[in-house]
């Protein structure tokens, strides 16, 4: 007979699940299965005097901004405040050496035979298996059970890198821009695309912050989701600005990015106007980022992910500085967050060191 | 009450089904509901003395090695002998716009609602919507009925460049080198991913040519599947070959290469000890011809497939011929075949040209 003991989840010890909100998080009863064994990091946005509710018997610890402020002091200035950016103190505050987060609109989904997806599970995986950034399989994820390389992939790469980033999807509301949400209201991604892979080295990608697992001592120090909400002149590019900057850190680093599985059930559409207010100067901007990261280069002298930002955090202030004066603020604030960073996490400068 | 009225098949008149063979055509009667409007073009490869039935109904020509011979004349030297790699003399007697080439071990394959998978008709509508290689797109081909652009895709990118290649996948038997075959006797590939994608720009991969198509005025002549096989060193690096040279062409003109759906049934895997032997030397070879194609760069004078092809010759034999001297035969059989293509094409090299 079998015996009931649970397997113990794996890494709980090793990771933080974090969490932005601005709402009781009801949503966490439906992830109880699978989250309860975790430590979670809430940052909660917005009025600080509000209590959030968390479900009994998860183990959390939750930062307002009056407790950012007092741990930050004059650095809080890089965490975006009224703006789902402000997650990213979740990183900063963690000891764990993964963190998951994820938004409080996104549920468990189904997989094709109906059974629930262990979203983090999937992350773990993926965290846990090499990158291929230098050449595409294409069976995709080589290291998956029942996969492999194909014939004609070099044996010299197989063994792949490590992986610093996992990028999970959604199911139901894609994670659309504000004029393809006014133009398709009613699309809804139904189709479950069985499928991990690496994005390829020099390729960049819109990286969405609502299901997203990384590995913290590789790569933490890059994940700053910049300055949105409250008193900038943009949202929602929080998570596609950290993801351009880590991405080309990864490519220079030789770390590898995942993206595909797991999937989450996504329930709601925010508003569109709302959003095409926050969006519409990245939307034009963008067009400048995006040459601009695709041509960056970082000098070989930049060995650690925080030399690597710190460089970056000086690229843009000379060649986006020009686009509008908010890039001057951003660059600032990457090197202030670096800093908070380091006076948080003391041990990792040495560890990205060696 | 509905009309029994078939519809017309997709491009009908402007696409040739390639196929190499050794053996009667058997395989064709699966197909028959798919491929019978189209025509076929057979190489036949080894005896040509050996009569090949194709099954009754279909509209097919039939090349064996002396009709090569009468064609090409002395040119003929360019196209492989007892080898698969024979199968792009059919891109070059073509007269149609597109290719569609397919191994005859190759069968229907189900989907996952078990129904039969017109993997045409799915190549079709790879080539004939845009592939997207300057940024990736986490929800895979954008233009997919049901998908979009995700948020923070870049709005100047999504007219997408034109598509030259479509690269199909294989259910059961997994296109693997010898050494793979060897250590994974009995790895089967169940998994169906529902995904087209376009390969990034500046990425290469392992182009099979068990399930391929092509845009032939966009590329044909990039098409050549190399020496390989009788009097050559190696063997099962052809479509490998014509993958590398066709991504850096299509790189630097700005054509798009897709893989993913449409999957075929690969019924049978090939010997692995006679594939070891052929693909010894590409083995080790590899190691110094991805580095090539990696760093490869084509003059923004090449404008056209032919002279970026002639250009990579030239390049072969400077880079290459000092690792075997294989490549400098290679690369002077890429230059005839590129004489052969204009001689039997001389209206290509004018829409080339334009």
């Amino acid at each position: 007979m079998a015996s009931p003991v649970t397997p113990t989840p794996i890494l709980k010890d090793e990771l933080d699940i974090v969490i932005p909100t601005i709402r009781n998080l009801d949503f966490l009863e439906m992830w109880r299965p699978f989250f309860q064994p975790y430590h979670l990091i809430i940052v909660q946005d917005g009025d600080p005097s509000k209590v959030i509710k968390v479900p009994q018997g998860f183990d959390y610890e939750l930062y307002n901004r009056n407790d950012i402020n007092r741990i930050l002091g004059p650095k809080a200035s890089c965490i975006s405040f009224k703006d789902s950016a402000c997650r990213c103190f979740g990183y900063m505050v963690s000891k764990k050496k993964y963190i998951f987060t994820i938004d409080d609109d996104c549920f468990v989904a189904k997989d094709p035979s109906g059974d629930d997806i262990n979203a983090l599970e999937q992350h773990i995986k993926n965290l846990l298996s090499p990158s291929t950034p230098y050449f595409f399989n294409t069976l995709y994820d080589p290291y998956r059970e029942g996969a492999d390389f194909v014939r004609g992939y070099p044996f010299s790469l197989r063994e792949g890198v490590p992986t610093a980033v996992s990028h999970g999807l959604w199911l139901n509301i894609p994670d659309y821009d504000a004029p393809t949400q006014l133009v398709k209201p009613r699309e809804r991604n139904t189709r479950f695309v069985d499928a991990v892979m690496t994005i390829p080295r020099g390729t960049l990608f819109p990286m969405c912050g609502m299901n997203l697992a990384f590995d913290r001592e590789l790569i933490g120090p890059a994940m700053y989701f910049g300055l949105m909400g409250d008193g900038q002149p943009i949202g929602r590019y929080d998570d596609m600005w950290a993801g351009w900057c880590m991405k080309v850190i990864c490519d220079h680093l030789g770390l590898g990015v995942k993206t595909g599985l797991p999937y989450i059930w996504h329930s709601k559409a925010s508003n569109p106007f709302v959003n095409l207010k926050k969006e519409y100067k990245g939307i034009y901007w963008q067009e400048e980022l995006i040459p601009f990261f695709q041509t960056t280069s970082l000098p070989k002298e930049c060995t650690t992910v925080q030399s690597c930002y710190k460089e970056l955090s000086k690229q843009v202030k000379a060649k986006l500085g020009k686009v509008d004066d908010y890039f001057n603020k951003l660059a600032d604030a990457m090197l202030t967050w670096i800093e908070a960073w380091d006076e948080l996490n003391p041990s990792t400068q040495l560890q990205n060191g060696k």
